[in-house]
């Protein structure tokens, strides 16, 4: 009575000899010699179909079938001719003598061949039903399943309980833009989608769930990158009673062990830990690429006093950075790579790229072949020399400016030069996955335009215990049990110990010039909430479209998801957004501002 | 280092002579003889702390918590004097001698006792974070995650990959109302949040992943009862190759696994089948409550040449139904019990509730009491008792009028005394789990207000092989390979083998009266998805809220949600829906009908 016994790809000589029944589409159908040979596809991969003439009936369907077209084969299991035999193959050395071919569903010629690599990804979005059946995209979401699937046994031997919290909820206009939903039964109301479950599992610690988790959907309404989507996944986690480090180990833990029974990668026995003190003084970066192995040297203080005003100004100003970035073997880039080096850091709002090629680091002065040495002392030049650890054939990069600029920029460099091919080749990146923590945040960020602190994290995490006086004295100094991990340059988690006393939660809150009415009328749930016996708590919350991206070294996080919007925030599948009626906009109590009519019912 | 050793509802005897560090709830305090008993609560129960004044620091500590002050203790665990052991508790034969007290976080005072089961749902609602800490929800939400866990086991292990399908996508005003989220980006467009993935999992079928699952948020924004949700959560599954009765097999497995399982029920070998034709016959519903033992007689044809015209007028009519209930037993019934009954059918359209008291069958008419009788020939009365089986002490009860009516109030009255007192106590109903697939639904209801056909289960759902013709000739009669799943009278899943050949598709919407542009405009990518070769697939869908709730015995689903919304579709713990700025809506591209002023930023 079953359409098939067995998945196509999963065919092989162990069933020599028998009769099995398969369901499949045709992914190439080969005339040879006056036999008709279909390599037919499902989820488990290929295998090979043999139509004799004669069987008529039945050759007569297999002359019909095109490619794509879904069929049905019943056939004989038997070893291919020696010298056919497919190493490539899980079903390599067999294929399936046809008794019956049967069509259920034609197809129209598809637009395009499945094992076209070369495709526009509009092709591939309008066409997604097509290209999800590509191998690649197949092994992608069944990749992201066994992500999650380890994520959730994890987690369930853990303790942890997954419980759902709204997708209707409160808008809140702090953090991104909100996605709202107008309430047809409460005019003038709107819900908003949630950016993420923060305040709901807060709650949930306090309601005495201890330990709670969720694979669920968060939203932002925000111009889209590369790696971004309305609509993402979070693996979003909260547990009570456990300090940040003991939160960090259950999560690293987690974390070790999706990659080695989903990818069979070791990551290590623990995963480093770094400040973001040290992260950026390095780096430039709170999420530093591992993986290449170059270093910022840290020159603010000793060219303070040098000639060349392009370091000595920002040298003497507030928030200005003076850094190198010393390149192993760059000598042998010619000046050609230093000037597109050079255009390339002005995206990141620097000047200009100065730089030491490093001929005969024995001769001091002399053995330096560079632009700007001239207008630096001969202390000045031996500090470099020596901070950098320069040796000959090197080049060193310099930035200089407001700390941002020369972070940013110069950060840029770093992994623009560690992953160009003259670095691979130079050794100055590697192939592996480099985990870190990066912990210790500041607690907040001066938003120059408001003239206030904000939250760096959210206004939810907690200071460290020793900088709860600096939230009225010095908010800038006061840093945050705050903690993200690292993977190879991208933020993967990233969480906190959350505030549980009511007090701290409000001095936070006039730290951020939010007065207590506004806090009431924002976050008054919460701040009941940690008046009955709040426990202490914290968690973290895993990017799950971007861990699978990276596992799958996929291009976009749009490979990892099924159904994706565009960088305009369609779906051009589906064509969403479209146009609604005027009833429902009537319904909902809203009409629109623009020109355009809506469409009348 | 760790803030505790052990949960306090799983500190036992094995436990004696140890130290443990606990965190929790005081759940409630009591001084007894100079010393101060506290049982403290976590989430896996209650353990008894007892605070002697010899520590006199600590005990200093124990007399100033009062209940939900969330502290930490360590002591000693020891045996409970002899006559003090509590049977009750897992905990109930030690308690734990307090060494250290610490007060984490201290409480107000709870706006109402924990234990008090007399709380209005308003109340409950509103500080949902103390109310989850309850016992009762507690282990609600848990059964719930467990339900979740075991159906993932159970899926993952047949093949089954969950894929998460989107939640902005395109509105499709067929079936419910949509909620819609006005785009940002493109102006005058909306996304509405899905119904049910049902067109994304077809396509991911058509995309051959072969076996598709996904726990997820639906939303309609319909007016609510009592278990009814805006948001609710759908077991969503669906698979390609396989028929209606190996579909079925699936998943009655699953819910079969699923109860065993979680609730140590059996839900027996096999769930009946009945033909939906046949439980409007017998029960006046298609989602039939077997726990309840009474069934309809049929007596439409028999009463078509009575004189009593409440009986013939409807027995003559198209779509008209005369039919009995007869209840054993129910000559105990007194007048007031009748007259009750008759009030509930009116409730359903009924206009009245005939009856007959069977005194003494034997004597035929003379042995009946009834204000209807005398208007019935005899060979009608004859009829009665025959087909109904009548026996003596029984009521017969009737309803004559439009099918949909009689079906309503008669199946409504069947449940009514079946579950009540005098059922219970008579054996018209039983306590057990009563499981069901009813099968072979009708394609199509006539929707009188448009004059055309409408989809019963949804326009997808494909006809029987043997009824395609009927989709042109004679669309009344042409059945569904639908199945819903009933438990207890409740439609707990639903689904049904889809259409997988665009023509088929074609000739459905026209039978609906949907032109071919109206179909592309709305359906266009999955007619689009039908013509590259699509698999035969079917699939199902199952209620969480509704089966959590039924297992938990509950009242309401809004018990086994954590923070769900009131039927007025507000969440009374956040304020949501809310008012939003000026601002946000004029990025939206939106403004309000209403007269109420939008916040200005």
């Amino acid at each position: 009575m079953s359409m098939r016994t067995q998945y196509c790809g999963l065919v092989t000589e162990a069933l020599l000899g028998q009769t099995v029944s398969l369901c499949g589409w045709v992914h190439r159908r080969r005339d040879h010699g006056g036999v008709i040979f279909i390599d037919l596809r499902d989820r488990e991969g290929l295998v090979q179909v043999v139509c004799d003439p004669d069987r008529a009936e039945m050759f007569a369907v297999a002359e019909g079938v095109r490619n794509e077209y879904c069929v049905r084969v019943s056939g004989l299991v038997r070893a291919r001719p020696a010298g056919t035999e497919n190493a490539g193959l899980n079903s390599g050395k067999i294929e399936v003598l046809c008794h019956e071919l049967e069509v259920l569903n034609p197809s129209i010629t598809p637009p395009f061949q499945l094992d076209d690599d070369n495709l526009s990804e509009t092709t591939r979005l309008t066409h997604r039903v097509l290209d999800l059946r590509r191998p690649q995209m197949q092994q992608n979401l069944r990749l992201r399943y066994r992500v999650a699937m380890e994520v959730r046994k994890y987690l369930d031997a853990q303790g942890f309980i997954d419980i759902e919290t709204p997708m209707l909820t409160k808008s809140t206009p702090e953090g991104a833009r909100d996605y709202l939903v107008p309430s047809r039964v409460n005019p003038g109301h709107f819900f908003a989608l949630p950016q993420s479950p923060q305040l709901f599992k807060q709650m949930l610690m306090v309601a005495n769930f201890d330990r709670y988790y969720q694979i669920t959907k968060c939203f932002r309404d925000e111009d889209l990158r590369a790696d971004r989507q309305p609509e993402f996944t979070q693996i979003d986690c909260e547990t009570s009673f456990l300090g940040e480090q003991e939160i960090r180990d259950l999560f690293e833990t987690m974390i070790r062990t999706v990659f080695r029974n989903t990818m069979n990668v070791d990551l290590g026995d623990s995963i480093p830990v770094m400040k973001y003190e040290e992260a950026m003084r390095r780096f430039g970066s709170d999420k530093p690429d591992l993986r290449v192995k170059l270093e910022f040297t840290e020159l603010t203080d000793a060219m303070q006093d040098v000639e060349f005003k392009v370091f000595s100004t920002p040298a003497n100003t507030k928030d200005g950075r003076v850094a190198a970035l010393r390149v192993p073997h760059g000598g042998e880039l010619s000046r050609g790579d230093i000037d597109s080096y050079t255009d390339f850091v002005k995206i990141y709002g620097a000047k200009g790229l100065a730089w030491i090629k490093v001929n005969e680091v024995a001769k001091g002065r002399d053995g330096l072949q560079s632009p700007i040495v001239k207008n630096l002392h001969d202390a000045a030049v031996a500090t470099i020399l020596e901070r950098t650890g320069a040796q000959d054939g090197d080049i060193i990069f310099f930035a200089a400016d407001r700390a941002k600029v020369v972070n940013d920029s110069l950060g840029a460099l770093r992994l623009k030069i560690g992953h160009s091919d003259f670095g691979v080749e130079k050794g100055l990146s590697e192939q592996a996955w480099r985990p870190l923590w990066v912990v210790d945040f500041p607690m907040f960020e001066y938003d120059e335009e408001n003239s206030r602190w904000v939250a760096a994290h959210h206004p939810f995490t907690s200071p460290k215990d020793e900088h709860v006086d600096y939230l009225e004295a010095d908010p800038g100094r006061c840093l945050a049990k705050a903690y993200d991990m690292v993977l190879n340059g991208w933020e993967i988690g990233g969480g906190s110990v959350r505030i549980h006393r009511e007090e701290i939660q409000s001095k936070v809150f006039r730290a951020m010039k939010i007065g207590a009415e506004e806090a009431r009328d924002k976050f008054g749930f919460l701040l009941d909430a940690l008046q009955y016996g709040a426990p202490p708590h914290g968690g973290i919350a895993f990017g799950l479209d971007r861990i699978v991206t990276m596992m799958a070294g996929a291009d976009s996080i749009r490979d990892v998801i099924a159904f994706p919007k565009t960088q305009r925030a369609q779906c051009l599948l589906t064509q969403a957004p479209s146009e609604v009626d005027e009833k429902q906009l009537r319904e909902l109590h809203i009409r629109l501002r623009t020109q355009e009519p809506a469409k009348t019912v």
